[in-house]
């Protein structure tokens, strides 16, 4: 889901003078841009997910130094740079590409985009990536979930959706999120075929949702996250409930008792396994392969997006301990993928990455974890698990936020794609408000489009 | 409730030049269109309740077309139909006629257009119906109804709201729902006298309640629908309790089990009664007489309203069935009120109807049958039924949904009147846009006032 | 908390000219105002708590006539009544004194007010004050409030906020309530020194819910009031539970059964001492000196405001008894904290007081009563308390109504300071007006900044 404004998106908001000329040239700073994202993932790319923060924090800054040089220098590259530079990012090429294709082949782009666009990824490669993984974890779930991103993407088009929101796939991954939890939440268990018939209609109220909240939300720039799906599951699951004939979905029952935690159990194995579990627990898998494959689906897009997601997932699971959680809780990723959502959104997608985004990302992801176990007691008492609240509500929370610092910027919703471009972007107006200090008031604090 | 804005209604409101042109002539309009809704009472009224979506769907164009078509021909009509305008519609001549007559006389005719306007009516031949169809139901309510509504009205003078918001009764229905509903839920029974003194007291926070959310929805030109109502009624509810001493409120315990359906025990004619005892619901009574009275009170202001009411009903109760509720519920018209409110206010009253916004207007009316049941579950965890929740919820998430189809026209809340007549402004505005096309962005998708 | 806007407060906000010519001479006008108010607090100081509502309708206009009246005539004063000016209202002169003094004394001029903006004054003399009734109850709440309150000042410069919202106070009195309240609240009792770490954390977030609610609420110029403080507590109490093994909370049962009330055991010593105790609990204190002591802090800053606190309180025991609430509830001031934040809040502090306000401020009062036990009602069942949400939503309900009534009039957001001043301006805004007619939309009904 990046936040692109489902209205009047990147592809035709009015760009103001300020965006216009650094990036005139799109397609080939692109393919500039993808070497550099190639080199990264190919120096950090197996230990990405146990990277600690200290080495984050180092490297970063580099990294998006070197991107931002190449920008002016503009070198001659190897073709094979050149083609990765096609599959990573947002693969705008592509989709410009397929623009004059047959409209089934569009239409299994945008599914697919929206398949990854849970994870804020919008790129077709990772999201047949994504589907591998669904694969790994149960055939059942992958069925559910692209039958309803497909039934989503469909009924936005039927009530003339912005196109462009569209094409992105932001009309398919809170569908994609419905279809797979309603599945994992049912209490018949798997291949309840019947099952079908909800999904699609629940689906169907996605695109509504979606629209309805950025009518709200757009008066704060805000994007709507995962607030659809949310809603629409929530949905679901008060009106059937535990004891529905047709459709019982499973109890969520309160705590009600001091939970036994013998701290000398804890298992190194278990806990490393529960930082990919985490992350895939963002599409309700409990499988560490399928973790594994989700963050090198977004590792392709965007290895600062890889790094946050890790990081995320892993201050969950600190912030678990700190409150004597239940080690079973925390193997299953129950603590992380909140946490993990929260610090991909924070760090580098809807804020320009700067040391100082990547300590709010670190303090919002902890703060999405707190709030978790929180909205998990509160929630159990009528019934309902929390899905994703907590991150979509901590995140809003941390953007909504206003300061004075110049280093903590907000993207403005239309020019929000993927943390190495939105830095790149963020870098120019940087730059463009030193050399034109009478446009300072824009650069200084977040930037709210009214 | 009609959706004017609570402040600054139609009354005063500065019209856009491109509405002011075709009203220039509104009294003699308004005799010529009550002749086209005769017609219409004339030839459909008694089936009305029972018809299909599809004859409505045939019909519709065609009654609306004739009407705008009388916009130009202006033909000389007999006396009766002439009469009859007088007393259909939002019965503007009447007002106006009033406004130089007693104050008490005036006082007399905002309380009864208060009773009507929880069905969106403002009517008070339609209000004396409905205070016909709440005798026939029960004495004690009617007492407590009408004293709210008055109590409400004259706080809303005190407090100096907007005239033509109180002359339209949009200060009183709210305080009907609450006067009848802290009636019914009493656990104390009838004749308690002693429940004026809440109802008095709840009453006067009606108006607070819709200034208040006004301020913050006319941001958004939306309409604060019973919203007052139900915080109201949930704020005494939650406030009492089952287990207070002075005034004990019925208890709603949660699901705790499988409800035992045996589906051969449907009944046929206890499920056509059950469409009228759903309208009756809307003002919390359970005979089928009186539903059938509310009906005719709608049918006198507005055809296509009555017809939505009713198609709302029936799909709320086909809702019920798809979720297998017990038939003791669906018989007492519990799946129907929010339903039947829901299709009346997307088909017509807040969105101009065409074919889109008919289905649309179902569409809505199923989700909010859906939402009725998850709200009915979450909600008795505290103790406290759903009350119209559920239709202001779905509502509202209808109304800010956007789309680029121009079909799909939501009208400006100053604009709103009764179904047939915004459809006459409805084609008026495309008329004018066809004419200038430069002005077409101000009639694609919904127009909101920011 | 003052109403000031957390971003651009009354210092740095751009004035209308509207308000620039009055105030060319700030300073030496507040000496004469401060006679005003030591005048006042001379006469009626000791009764104050106890005064009626009629005393107080009678005084009013007398006292702030007088006030303006002093305005135009600057007569010369004896030197103890300027020295009083100089402690008393929000000491401006003293802000101004200390900005070139050493740093760690302005941080402590900064936790002070923090502490008394609790109660909505700016005043470090009142801060002590506070500081003494605290000392009063218990030390180690005076420790964590403390704590609390200089940890979210810190974080609030961290994050570089505004400077002159930091310096009066305005990011410090939610984390003061967080560290009292999570103290009161926490079930292993006083001394339990592992709580400051969530102490310190749950402070932290205090600035970022300030400045995120601010960015919504900055739409309808509405204050944040103490909604930070008590999304932060429901917070760590929904996150925590009564069944943690490290930070285990106290449990709020729900009510389950009728209370036994004996109204012949109506203490009536006891139902006085409930006045000051009401004023104690917004801290969270239940000694009825503690109480007094607070009383006599407000009274020092504004003699207009302690009268409200008293009032308010004793409406909300009034409440109590109408509901037949448990004596044991009322004499520990439960039903008067709320009740008396909120008559402070609409009697002359966001609102100019005038006869139709001081009446809004009762009314509001008593319904924040009802809100109240409704929440207190509805939150236990999942296990939390109501703290100030009642408060919050009640004010919040009551300064976003409108009305055509010009004595009705909501003080802009970044002119708030203390309800003498602030009728002050309002009566500067009503004259202009009336000699040029043709602003005169401007001061109808609330002002709003779009």
């Amino acid at each position: 889901m990046n936040g692109q404004s489902l209205i009047g998106g990147a592809g035709d908001a009015p760009h103001s003078p300020l965006w216009t000329d650094p990036f005139g040239n799109r397609a080939g700073e692109a393919a500039r841009r993808g070497f550099g994202r190639l080199s990264l993932a190919l120096a950090y790319g197996p230990e990405e997910q146990e990277l600690e923060e200290d080495t984050a924090m180092e490297d970063t800054p580099t990294i998006v130094k070197g991107e931002h040089g190449e920008n002016q220098v503009a070198p001659c590259r190897g073709k094979l740079p050149k083609a990765l530079s096609y599959i990573t990012g947002d693969m705008k090429e592509f989709a410009n590409w397929l623009k004059d294709k047959p409209v089934i082949l569009q239409f299994i782009d945008w599914v697919l985009r929206g398949l990854s666009q849970v994870v804020f990824v919008s790129n077709p490669i990772s999201g047949i990536l994504i589907l591998v993984g669904l694969l790994v974890q149960n055939p059942w779930l992958t069925l559910t979930g692209c039958l309803a991103t497909m039934v989503s993407t469909l009924t936005a088009l039927l009530l003339r959706q912005d196109r462009s929101a569209i094409a992105a796939g932001l009309h398919g991954y809170n569908a994609t999120l419905v279809g797979i939890l309603m599945a994992v939440f049912s209490d018949k268990g798997d291949y309840y075929w019947w099952l079908l018939f909800p999904i699609v209609i629940v689906s169907m109220t996605c695109p509504i949702f979606s629209s309805a909240l950025n009518s709200v939300f757009c008066k704060w720039d805000l994007p709507v996250l995962t607030l659809p799906f949310n809603m629409a599951l929530s949905l679901f699951l008060a009106a059937t409930g535990h004891y529905n004939p047709f459709f019982p979905v499973k109890s969520f029952p309160p705590v009600t008792s001091i939970p036994v935690v013998t701290w000398s159990e804890l298992n190194a194995l278990e806990l490393l396994k529960s930082v990919p579990v985490g992350v895939g627990q963002i599409y309700g898998c409990d499988n560490p392969w399928t973790g594994g494959i989700f963050l090198c689906a977004i590792l392709l897009s965007s290895p600062l997006m890889c790094l946050h997601a890790a990081i995320g997932s892993f201050l969950g699971i600190a912030a678990g301990f700190s409150l004597s959680a239940p080690f079973e809780k925390i193997y299953a990723g129950l603590w992380g993928f909140n946490s993990s959502l929260a610090c991909i959104a924070i760090g580098g997608m809807f804020m320009a990455l700067t040391w100082q985004t990547h300590l709010l990302a670190l303090a919002c992801a902890l703060f999405t974890a707190y709030l978790g176990i929180g909205m998990v007691h509160v929630m159990a008492v009528v019934g309902l698990p929390a899905c994703t609240w907590p991150f979509c509500l901590a995140t809003t929370l941390f953007l909504l936020m206003t300061t004075k610092n110049p280093n903590i910027y907000r993207m403005p919703l239309s020019n929000v794609t993927y943390p190495e471009q939105n830095r790149i972007v963020y870098l120019e107006v940087k730059k463009k408000t030193v050399e034109s200090p009478f446009q300072e008031q824009h650069s200084s604090g977040v930037m709210v489009l009214s």
